[in-house]
């Protein structure tokens, strides 16, 4: 059947198209893990005394991991209705001194669980990797804007003056804890190691003559062996899925901050201020072909608001495992673990494109600064005016009354603003103040130099890769 | 590259495989659908006189409605970044004639959001078919158990007698509400119809020269054609996502049933009364190979858990959809409509499944009740007592009494149990009831047997068909 | 200790404040209810003949219905940590002719299910009026605007010119959708009724000697008596918690049309088209006094974030019911229910008081109108054109060319764009069509018209009351 | 009106009675908070040489901060609907020195922000304390029950032993990822400082006359005074939510982990093999008063599942920040963060009840394993099989064999299931190891020892206060 006629995740079709991740989460790279870990397992079988497991079967097994027929799999996985055990016997045909020996003391979870940790990892280092870049652009974007003056915007409505540049900074330190929550998971992040069954690593126990030393150090040696640091101390037949829920969680604090961002730039899109980039042969509308549409921005806050929803999966899958364990993680959690970590690499394909798009009307920009200008120069009168020893309810009180007349009248003149006589003891300051954005701008230069370098460099830099490679979005 | 190679759903690949959902919700069925609302444009807008619509148009365009060059598509659509106006494009460019009146007077709405309620019509059929079979199969299994008498248990405890078949029309009625919902869902679901950029239909007011009553009967026509009985009045862009959300509610309610369905069936499991079915060669646990876990009921569970998110990612869509339309329905409507209708399916499959294949192991249950039958005899006690004219808060104090000493003993003779004085006026009763069990069931019998006549089977009975297959489970 | 020295839900204290919810809900209320349950349920068995239900008992439960001792209840029920069993020893204390009989054959779920059922149904009785309310006074915003030509927008950006009232109708569809919803659950709600700890009816049979007539009897007559047309056929110890899921689900499809139209308003009015309602003496920022912040639609938009959460509680605790009841239900839907009523009544009094004081600058809309319009002009052209027999992809292509162009400009002339040959044959009647707005809106004006009258007065007709109090907001 | 008239939140009346949360989380302490940020701004004004800032307004406020008249108070907040303002008016009112300086450069988000920091961090302080609390009483459980052993149960159905030790650690590493998630929030959580309208410090640069310095120097003075060891570098008007969703992913992360704990007693409970708590005077349900209902174990599972609903709040309202600011966030910030430190609190509460008085029917208990014995048994033997270099894929199919065989009969005799010659081998030393269930347990009793003297202990240690105090639990 051709791939059209039937239902396919436009995750996979659409919008991670040539992501690694996509083989990284491919039932072929789980196929290969799993006899990684059955190799390891033989292997430190073999290291800690095991006379059963012979250099003759891991050879074998080395020999033929990459060998994987997957008709004879499909079939012996119906037959079985037991993916690990159709696995097994599959790799055990390929193997005959191995046969007796592969998967030994272990359960499915062996494979299943450690297998998850080890993929999860890839994937997680290769989102550290791609969020990084995306940051690094953004700091390149808020390094050349931050002396770009804008207005401010509380309520969605006028405010106090800023930069662009230090904006930009706001959405950078979201993102950047996200980053970081995302790092902390993957420093943390715990190995489920040889447990058993139910977690008490009796049949291992009974494979050693109940020798705990060497039962531990199995343990340790297939960890580290798989590349772990830690291990869980403790576990069911599964890692705890608290684990699961501590990735969602980043995933789900990363989404939060990039549909901020990308709602802001939808905002200041509508208000002519920003444009994120527009592909030469992109058609805004059928109807209007003018148009400048943020569709970017739009899809990212889109596919944010699955990843949002995604902590409800993991964290009530995490609640509701029974005892040492019960088999309602699985599913789901195929489902999450996947769809969260694409959803993730989608989102952040779109923001690097546009952090490298991104352009500034800076024409705009600059009327609607000029068109504020007389207001914010009133609140600048009502701190001068308090550094005078005006009592600052009064003074606030006629302020009010000023702008609200301006605001009536519409088109507001700057001089005749501050004609009245309350303003005498400040109007010169006042003026001459307006004739210079930037300067109602207070630390937003120094704040952003400081950021980018004390804040963002170093926390990224470790995961910045030799990259020129932009983005370019199919839609 | 193979398909092992790349991550696919596992909804399509295992969960649903071989469902006509695949198909309903594939690309190649989107084409058609598109298709054929522009062909029904165009043969409405002739019938109503718009002469630049000719029958040679309109022939050809049903003479290549069915002609689909994927590779075209795919390369007009890398190139104009938009979906329909690509499609138009090389629909066009197979009917010459057509191409300057293919989509005359619309918008991509037109096409996009119509053709989503003709899929989720379709697709919503499909499932109540298969919803009305799993009732049904419900409802026989309620008919064979009605009179066999179980422990009723309320906080996982021992309660008062109950039958199966009563237990299970708390299942059934649970999942007929969810039925109702989504049976509503498709009476009620309305179509966008023609309503162009903005909702205003103002570009076939130019197009029919401010012909107000054509216009409205061309909405009409479309919508008939279409086979719908109703239509939106007011639309922006897009017909209102409320409509998402009715039916995603509809399919998370359904989820909640199931789910409490299966997690009854894996407690039962547990206590040995029921065993979902189990396939032949099927094998329980890589190390304890006799195992018989409740997978079935389990991966409903999990599924289950999925679909319950959902109406955050509808409600949200809905919430942060922006004056005429913004584009950050996109992306997540493809994702949760798709998966939604999906993992319904896939759930349906499974209890059906169950539903078929689901026994009873009756000597554990008759063992259950016969171990309860003392204490209920107490219950039972209290009533006559009363009835006797003793004071109720007495009689229920001496009565914990005795039952507690009883717990505590451990292992409990009823006649012994009423010996004390107190219980002379209803102890024969008592006794005798007691040696027979369904006595204590109340009006279980005649509850079921009225709810499957009177509610079930009329609510089921136009939805089913002459159906004996069953589901047979792979994995 | 004064009430500000401890924490209270700002659901009460704040957002609503002297609403009748607060009472419906209160502990005060559902006592009076349980009371008025055991009198029903003690009149309905002395009229099927149970002859130990006496007049007396009867006479004194309705004589001593509303006295209340407060401390008496929290001592009675910290002894025996059984809220209803509580309620019954003091009531019966005060009713010694009823101390026997109360309660008689009931479980705790006869009082506190079937009160759940009576106070919901008040509460939303309640809120359908508010509703109704809201929505009238949107219907006449909506009449007064129905001609008001304004720009309409899609992703946030111009696009063809819609009117106000039309643009309103969209909010009001949403809300009736909701309305709709919950009015729908107020007639579908279905009562507990009569039906012992598992739901068996088993005590009453039993005090009933068996004869189900009367039993059935019994149950019909207490619905009856509470005023509900429905019950359920099957229950276990509880209603099934599907119809929690049913209520809080038409909550959240409220709360979600009031954040769809809230989130407009805030767009709109940082636009500065629109003005929510601003009380005399607020005060805008501190520093900035002459703000106009849209701080009720964003507090809507804050409440409705919460409501939006409340499925997710309601799913899961209907997934999570166990056999025939367990407790996990009680704890949540305490706070689900309640919460989930109050954040309705906060938002509807909020944006009754926005529908009341919404405030249009035409000014401002008729400029963005009028900077719109050469672009809209274009896209007529687009239509001309094509009627003239113009390719339409041709067209587009050009008339894209001039909109960019103009873009580019900035400052656009009308006739100039349009001084094209290619525009010959449509230039006139472009340009006289452009003098004209409320041409370029289509059918808006019918259409609101039509709405208002067709669909929004029939359908809350009969909740309206005289009603001209407006609401003004504190805080 | 009686407080019994109208509806209270049952957080504050009925779980969190008696918490000093309840304080905490009060307008009183906000007030104080509140004042206390204006002492410490003045002061550090002061400190940085602002002339208008006196001693004299200083010591006003100091002498005035406790003194709250919540009537003018209330009255003021009615007039400015403007509640830092209306603080900061009666405040001023009662400090005519300080009436002009009070809040001076800042804006309300300078005492609301930063006093949200501050009563953020009082709360988790102490629900840190209450936390290592449980967790130190229940690893003491742990200690106690190591050895006891036990069925380990997968899929809910009996697998190989386990100890209760053992298991309560699963609890406990759940519960102790969630008490480190919480406790790293603590640690990292950043004061929001002094940063201004829309975050860029201009106000303090007009104050300090474009001293750049003395600006930074204010921030980190008011931050050391507030106790706080990081503030954000970068923040709009308020500091980022992200902080919140920080806080909310704990306390949910923490719920799941008690949800699933108390899930499992549950279940446990209903198999006969744990009791949580029963108070003397409790009464198990009105109609079997003998019953033991874990009631205190549902109630968990019941306030968890809200406390899980509140990362979807938290996220969302990051998401939907607009801009510099915008007031969405208020309302629901003020519900979910409240509610989400009460409901933390209650669960630990109960959960701390819960572990104090958990104990274990260890006849049953034993019992259980008796009768999983022979299976338990089947399993060694596999390994054993295989240690005799059996094929393990041929000992596998013959030992489910056996074993369904057994099941078959019910009636299960150790030695005739071993009678077969094809257990020969193996067989002595099977049934020599099936008469000394601990052997089964593999290493249960080292791992719960080393697991709470290198995790549990070290981890909660600093948080232990000597508290001998057990929890009493009003239902």
């Amino acid at each position: 059947m051709e791939s059209e006629s039937k239902w396919e995740s436009v995750l996979g079709t659409r919008y991670c198209r040539g992501s690694p991740l996509l083989y990284i989460l491919s039932e072929k790279n789980k196929t290969l893990v799993w006899r990684q870990l059955w190799i390891w397992l033989a292997e430190a079988e073999k290291e800690l005394g095991l006379t059963q497991v012979t250099e003759d079967a891991i050879n074998e097994m080395k020999a033929a991991k990459e060998m994987i027929d997957w008709n004879e799999l499909r079939a012996e996985e119906r037959k079985l209705k037991h993916d690990v055990m159709a696995h097994n016997h599959v790799y055990g045909r390929m193997c005959p001194s191995a046969a007796g020996i592969i998967h030994l003391g272990a359960t499915s979870c062996y494979v299943q669980d450690n297998a998850d940790c080890i993929v999860i990892r890839e994937a997680v280092q290769y989102l550290l990797k791609r969020m990084a870049l995306v940051l690094s652009r953004l700091g390149d974007f808020a390094e050349r804007t931050k002396s770009e003056v804008t207005v401010g915007r509380t309520h969605y409505q006028a405010a106090s003056l800023t930069t662009i540049g230090k904006r930009t900074c706001i959405w950078i330190q979201d993102l950047l804890i996200a980053f970081k929550e995302l790092e902390r998971f993957m420093e943390e992040q715990r190995f489920r190691g040889i447990k058993g069954a139910t977690g008490t690593q009796d049949s291992f126990m009974t494979l050693f003559e109940d020798d705990e030393e060497r039962v531990e150090a199995l343990d340790d040696l297939v960890t580290e062996k798989a590349g772990f640091k830690k291990r869980f101390a403790i576990s069911g037949q599964t890692y705890t899925r608290q684990q699961d829920v501590l990735l969602v969680n980043s995933l789900a604090t990363f989404a939060a901050a990039a549909k901020k961002m990308c709602m802001d730039i939808r905002v200041l899109q509508a208000m002519g201020e920003l444009l994120e980039p527009f592909e030469e042969s992109q058609i805004g509308s059928s109807a209007m072909p003018y148009k400048r549409n943020p569709m970017k921005s739009e899809r990212v806050c889109s596919l944010a608001r699955q990843l949002l929803t995604l902590p409800q999966m993991a964290l009530n899958t995490m609640a509701e495992q029974g005892l040492e364990r019960t088999l309602d993680d699985s599913a789901g959690r195929r489902m999450m673990i996947a769809e969260g970590l694409l959803n993730t690499n989608a989102i952040l394909l779109i923001i690097q494109n546009i952090s490298e798009g991104l352009s500034v009307r800076s024409g705009v920009v600059a009327k609607n600064v000029r068109e504020e200008m007389p207001f914010l120069a009133l609140e600048k009168a009502l701190m001068y005016l308090c550094q005078e020893g005006v009592d600052r309810q009064k003074a606030h009180a006629t302020i009010r009354s000023t702008a609200l007349d301006a605001k009536e009248k519409g088109d507001v003149d700057l001089e005749e603003m501050f004609s009245a006589p309350f303003y005498d003891t400040v109007r010169l300051r006042v003026l001459d103040l307006a004739s210079s954005p930037l300067h109602f701008t207070g630390r937003c230069v120094s704040q952003t130099e400081r950021f980018l370098s004390h804040e963002l460099r170093p926390t990224i830099s470790a995961y910045l890769e030799n990259n020129d490679e932009k983005v370019e979005l199919e839609v």
